[in-house]
């Protein structure tokens, strides 16, 4: 079987697990993200030492690597990352150098994908279209059963893709791109826009921010929804339209077999998908004479980057 | 080398045509469309008379066809089309066993992929993205130098991406769609909407549609635009920014090597493409750290068509 050793380098912690070849996350190791402004060696070492602990004395047969940023095609480099201070060093050779094991290397999103191209919802799934709602929309392409990195390994960037011509400022440069309309941050700004009406004084949300809208983050958008708060719910119909219509944008030029919906957002399910749903079938072109693609909740939720670079490390030998 | 013949099936005109090895056409021949309402059989007795014609008694190797409709993704069957009369019907093995030969059928935006793809401007690149500018916009993906058909064989249904919210009406039923605001129907209209302005009284236009704009076509304003009009040259501007804008989104999600611009409207040439490439360059996610796609025009003009599909026939063999 092997050991195989999953790392999620986000940009506020680093998570690192040995994962079996099922899926299973069996035994985990953290350390938080050192920041973009050190330099590229402390990143490295809190990743050794988080390998190391998830390793635990044992012979070691690969690591994967999920980064939160452009890894380019070849899958050896980060190119830029928000949060990171990699800015095109050869992490990959470098830490397999200095690990003595087999490293893979790919972004988050696309090991988001891999998870559920490997042992998830897109299981067996010859093209399918995967998107992750968190803080913004990431997202990757399977054709064919491969992952599509694209020239500069950066497909999968859906979120933005840009759905309202001179809509709201994003933190890309540009304007009204899709994450703007559908994402975590899209369902907090609709609440918080919202919550000093009249018609809303009882929100829950009132509550779960402690009186102060500002605190408000989506996991409680989220809570209140399942909980019925009126408020809550319009925004995740909302989102779920908006969500709905870009994956009518998707379907009309891929045209694929499945969506697959993950990222912190999804947990809501039918909250999200059910509006996403009707907009899909609403507005996709030809609706009447096609297969409507299934949308689908992703298999695995915070922990899909790990058990997705982990089945990469495992799919390289 | 053998006798391959492509037959483009549009809404108005079956055109066949003998195409060598090199994508020249050598001998063509041409029926009128019997239209929609019409036993399919009509529409089959003409694409056999248009072969016949330009076989002239020869043995022919293989017969592609180009058919202006959505064709299932096994390439056996034209399952709608809204000048043809074809409803799911087994058109490719009918004909194959009327005629005696090998054939092969695909949508005409495909085929004219096929062509750039074996022939022309999009040759030897594995990933590509190919827009068709006519009436409206069509469209073809090409990954790992293969022809993306999707699950229904609708991919590439560029045309019908939304951009605007609640925008134009779209023949398809949908609103805001992508060819409302970029295509040869959507230079038109930009025009129409501003010739009786004082200040475009001098406009070339009034003179190329004889004093009646309803009577303008894409064609007029590509010529008055050549001639330095200046309402037409505004109109190439505003369609060439929205070509722009759409291939921004698609390079976010597909990250492709290379665009191809084909269809009637791109022999504007860079009156079209150099505000699309400015566009593109502008609203790009990352676009300071990556390569950006080279903007081409098609090799192909209007018979790209019967070229692909006779080179997709050959490629069969």
């Amino acid at each position: 079987m092997g050991l195989y050793i999953g790392v999620d380098i986000g940009g506020t912690k680093v998570l690192a697990a040995e994962v079996t070849e099922k899926g299973e996350v069996a035994r985990t190791a953290r350390r938080t993200t050192p920041g973009r402004r050190v330099d590229v060696e402390l990143v490295e070492d809190a990743l050794t030492e988080a390998v190391a602990e998830v390793a635990d004395g044992r012979h070691v047969d690969g690591v994967g690597l999920a980064a939160a940023g452009f890894v380019d095609a070849e899958g050896e480099r980060v190119m830029f990352a928000p949060h990171l201070p990699w800015r095109a060093d050869p992490t990959r050779s470098r830490l397999e150098a200095r690990w003595r094991t087999r490293v893979v290397l790919d972004n988050d999103a696309n090991c988001a994908a891999r998870a559920e191209l490997a042992l998830g919802s897109a299981s067996g799934v010859r093209d399918a279209v995967l998107v992750t709602m968190g803080t913004g929309i990431g997202g990757a392409v399977v054709l064919g059963g491969t992952l599509l990195r694209g020239r500069n390994g950066m497909a999968g960037e859906f979120g933005h893709m840009q759905v309202v011509p001179d809509g709201l400022p994003c933190e890309c440069g540009g304007t009204g791109c899709w994450e703007q309309y559908s994402s975590g941050n899209a369902l907090v700004r609709y609440v918080q826009a919202r919550l000093d009406r009249p018609d809303y004084d009882d929100s829950l949300l009132d509550e779960l921010c402690g009186g102060d809208p500002a605190k408000i983050v989506g996991p409680m958008v989220t809570e209140a929804a399942q909980a019925g708060d009126r408020l809550s719910l319009k925004a995740f119909a909302k989102v779920g339209e908006w969500l709905g219509i870009g994956l009518a944008n998707l379907t009309a030029a891929l045209d694929p077999e499945l969506l697959v919906i993950g990222g912190g957002v999804s947990a809501a399910g039918d909250l999200l998908l059910a509006p996403a749903r009707a907009a899909l079938e609403g507005s996709l072109v030809g609706a009447r004479h096609r297969a409507i693609p299934p949308v689908l909740r992703a298999a695995f939720g915070p922990e899909a980057g790990v058990v997705g670079a982990a089945a990469m490390a495992r799919s390289h030998d």
